[in-house]
């Protein structure tokens, strides 16, 4: 179904399902397309359109009840799929990630990390496991990962990704500011690129006084 | 200028800057806008477009040079400007991003940090300091910040916002997956989500075998 929507559009839910969990949060049980809009920045037909994408969850006058809905993107969005992930590169950015960041709120179990710095290897972050970059191959057949997180340097992370697709991961979350060389069809890559954003963020300062 | 362009051409800028920094080390000279375009995966079309909003800065069957391109970006990017960067929350991205990430290369000098954890303040992460969050105030007006990086709990990220306009900030990069409440009409918040970002990956990710 996702490959006939538009980038744009899944791009969106997940931006959708945060602001529902917050109407949750809130003790919202029911909103209009109008409301939802307004509070994501988006018309009421541009909502209705991007849920029509996926057959419409909404009753006409009604709206949609915000539990119900938050359950069907948890189901586009695939966060119960129990997808597993692993982490390349155990350094600042990997330690920030596990400790403060719930891949299990995201669709994804983390199960361990892998770098090759003799003070890593064979320690934990929170219960994490930190295995030699040698260990790579053996460990993903005890593992079985469905995708990994790359915080390793940018000049390794082309060979390492392709290492990883060989031994079937199909997502990469790529946090080295480096793009990935082109690899199979089915593996789909998402780019941090901190820098495009931060550069961004400059672009629309006004220079003040 | 920058007020009359779309965010989506504003958002590809950096990319542009990024790819003719990797020609540039690549030894590139000249491109026309059809290589321009299949490296940044977008038609020699609108890539003239995109750089047609900025006043256009290629020759007819000449295409652009490089390096003169590069700087023209830097200036629209305003990486030059001279942005002074405060960080707001001492933690492990924040560790991270000190360790890690170029700040001079995307436009902004960081000056120093905010924590109020008693074993942080006082100490430096690499030669940035780190303050008390009570001595905001008074450290602002010593390094005159013009934008802050926000890698604090989300639960204080809007107040903490708050505080920072009111003291200048003219500029957030948002890591707290919190949206900031209204601001000033001339305050920009680049948001980085990342739960968004990993949604996104395990929306587009095939459930193979």
């Amino acid at each position: 179904m996702a490959q006939k929507v538009s980038p744009a559009v899944i791009r969106r839910l997940p931006k959708y399902y945060r602001y529902l969990k917050e109407l949750q949060r809130n003790g919202v049980i029911r909103i209009s397309s109008t409301s939802l809009g307004n509070g994501m920045g988006l018309t009421a037909s541009q909502v209705r359109q991007d849920f029509n994408c996926f057959g419409g969850f909404g009753q006409q006058g009604y709206g949609y009840n915000v539990e119900a809905l938050q359950n069907e993107l948890a189901a586009i969005l695939k966060l119960n799929a129990g997808y597993r992930i692993i982490i390349i590169g155990a350094g600042n950015l990997a330690h920030a990630l596990i400790n403060n960041f719930i891949f299990s709120a995201n669709g994804f179990t983390l199960v361990c990390a892998f770098d090759v710095a003799p003070d890593k290897v064979g320690t934990q972050i929170h219960d994490i496991p930190i295995y030699h970059m040698d260990e790579l191959e053996q460990m993903c057949q005890v593992y079985q990962p469905d995708a990994a997180v790359l915080t390793c340097p940018g000049k390794i992370a082309g060979a390492v990704a392709q290492r990883l697709t060989a031994l079937g991961i199909r997502g990469f979350w790529n946090f080295t500011n480096t793009d990935l060389p082109a690899l199979d069809a089915d593996v789909v890559c998402e780019n941090v690129h901190l820098s495009d954003s931060l550069m961004t963020l400059c672009c629309c300062m006004e220079k003040g006084g």
